[in-house]
């Protein structure tokens, strides 16, 4: 029978052989009563199974309350513990109890963090994945060999239909890809969502009529089912693409629902993440966290950006561009969504540690603020990229494109942040 | 125009009040870029407040990843910060991600919680509420004036639906008032959750009628939005009272949806809850976390217990039962489910704590387990609320009842786990 198997990074103050046991036994039917009719074969059938135990490094604190060591050590190791697939079948939620549920409880445990998730291969039949995926949002947009290049609508909150619309056909007219809805708005006051799409659609539809490309809009549908499901129906009547959900926001199941509709590109916007996985010993890594989404459906999906002015290092955001870009089933593979502070210098050092342009890069800023215009700003973004394909250096890029050297002298003076301070941390979170 | 104030426990190497305004100016429209026809009125509109900063300890060494003191100073404060409502309407996931969701990426921080939510009145009125919460509940089990008493179904996955319909039996022949499902089950390979609930409501059903009293048994339909509405009427049409989900797996718009449907009683459970608050400065604290399912509509929402088996203080139990137990306008209150490790020894304390008996007392072994079998189990725990509410102590409740006798002797010994060490952490999660 098939197994799921899933990976922790996890401290505690006992023998951790012992910790995992307690974790086995919490999550399945390991604390058994005698029960009448129970059977030594329904335990073997039901029982998760501790699969191996690699010890790390032993700490002299613990990282988060719980059980205290007497001799002030806190072991941690890396545990794999697989369930059958039988205990809960193909559903995803009841899962999600299963290897995120009371074990982050266990007092026994001082730091736990699901790392990763092996998947059977059946999960590959049941669950579709992405509809889209990269390959289908390269249709919708008609972008190929290079990163979609996009951008968000700022100011996040106050603008009217009217001057949304109006900066999208800035945007559109600019040769942008894609344009965002911030998540911190779906319908605001002065911004009915419905309002939005009318608005935003006749500008888009009206620069696909003419030049045959239509621009990928990301409305941001989050809200109750059907809600959303309402917005999705007037998206696609409107000749809509996309649809944004805050996916940590809605929710596993309905986020699942939306997908299920197969008819738009699905943004998964993360915001919420921080707080699942900004501790390195509590919470779930990106690799285990994508592939949740994935077998949900959404086809994009964001990961942060090199040198972003987030709390997250480069080592982390490629990690997690690497996990996007791996090949789950014959599925279609989820599309990066890289954002934060991004501006074309990027491109370089992204393109050297992923040696790939599956991405939509967003940039806020540096196109809206770009010194001749969002029209230029838009060009030195594709600059950037395909000069760092080609292999040239940030210098040597500036010497051949001349939007993105004004680019350059305009945000080149922005400070990478904090490149070296998570070391430490991120040393734990690729355990 | 009402607003919505949350409070945050936060911590950081800059001057906190610096800290604070980076938030409300990223979870608002604060970031402007120069917009045409953007004026100082729609700013004044729709930016965040920072209405207030209390300064709190110092640490030195920063509680999560982020920006590096160069003091080596972490200043520790209580901060709120306000939205209008016209920001997102009646829209939760979007105040989700508004009040919770990328401020937990801002590097400024070096700790962030969510410790609480002031909510306008006009919520009131837009959101119902739960529609049994407390006295629905006591209705539907024809119990009053002392707990629900309770009981998990052991072991969590593993028993066919006639094995658990014979356990059933079994207790509602002991005089049980609930039972629910264990959150790892919904359905499995040798327990389909149909077949479970004819099961199961034919024995329920056939008790009430003979003896009047319907047991309410939580189904768990924790799953994907369709199969969760399917499921839920099968259990109206097979006369159940209640169904279970596993809230933070299913996430909040399809547990509102399925709260919407206002037939069946919702039990709320929280698995996966540690990894949301566990860390004193990550995450949500329940205060605020209880009064989101709450205008979801979810009538009973789990607390953990006094001296649980869990990492939880008792401190931290006695702060969530008063949180659910706190008015939210005129909604019905949500009933705090008391659970983990529970046998009516602890009911003393709870009361003494509580000042309550408006629970659903949650236990296992204390009861299935009880020398005397389930039925003396369940009269013990009825025996130990009745003791405690009169003003007994445990040992002269021991003289009058024997059963409850019997149960100390059998789970007395078993100590209170680790009563005092997260005060230090507690000290922290009750700023």
């Amino acid at each position: 029978m098939e197994r799921i198997t899933a990976t922790y990074y996890i401290e505690t103050p006992y023998a951790p052989e012992k910790a995992a046991a307690v974790l086995a036994g919490e999550q399945s039917s390991g604390t058994f009563v005698a029960v009448p009719g129970e059977t030594e074969e329904l335990k073997q059938r039901f029982a998760a199974t501790v699969e191996s135990i690699e010890l790390l490094e032993t700490a002299n604190e613990p990282a988060i309350p719980g059980a205290v060591s007497k001799e002030g050590k806190y072991h941690r190791a890396k545990v794999k513990v697989s369930w059958s697939i039988e205990n809960f079948g193909y559903n995803l939620p009841v899962m999600v109890s299963t290897l995120q549920g009371n074990l982050y409880e266990i007092t026994q445990f001082t730091g736990l963090k699901l790392m990763d998730i092996e998947l059977p291969a059946s999960f590959g039949e049941q669950y579709e994945g992405p509809v889209f995926g990269i390959d289908g949002c390269r249709q919708l947009t008609n972008v190929y060999e290079r990163p979609l290049i996009g951008t968000i609508i700022k100011p996040s909150v106050g603008l009217s239909p009217g001057d949304t619309a109006a900066m999208v056909k800035t945007l559109v007219e600019a040769g942008i890809d894609f344009v965002k809805d911030d998540e911190l708005l779906s319908s605001s006051a002065n911004s009915n969502l419905n309002d939005r799409v009318d608005a935003v659609m006749k500008v888009i539809n009206a620069h696909a009529d003419k030049t045959g490309k239509k621009v990928m809009y990301a409305f941001n549908i989050s809200g109750e089912v059907d809600e959303m499901l309402q917005q999705y129906e007037k998206i696609v009547a409107s000749g809509g693409t996309c649809a944004m959900i805050s996916i940590n926001s809605v929710g596993l199941s309905a986020t699942k629902k939306i997908c299920d509709q197969r008819q738009l590109a699905i943004h998964g916007h993360r915001n919420g993440w921080g707080m699942l996985t900004r501790h390195p010993l509590l919470g779930i890594d990106f690799r285990a966290y994508q592939k949740l989404w994935r077998l949900a459906g959404v086809d994009q999906l964001h990961v942060n950006g090199i040198q972003n002015k987030f709390w997250e290092s480069d080592d982390s955001v490629v990690n997690s561009i690497e996990a996007c870009l791996t090949k789950m089933y014959d599925h279609k593979t989820v599309m990066p969504v890289v954002s934060s502070g991004q501006w074309g210098g990027q491109a370089f050092e992204t393109y050297r540690r992923t040696r790939s342009v599956d991405l939509l890069y967003m940039a806020g800023g540096g196109i809206m603020a770009h010194p001749m215009g969002a029209g230029a700003g838009v060009i030195a973004l594709q600059q950037a990229w395909k000069a760092a394909v080609d292999g040239l250096s940030l210098e040597e890029a500036t010497k051949i494109y001349s939007e993105f050297a004004e680019s350059v002298k305009k945000f080149g003076k922005i400070k990478p942040q904090r490149h070296e301070e998570h070391k430490g941390s991120q040393s734990l979170r690729d355990t």
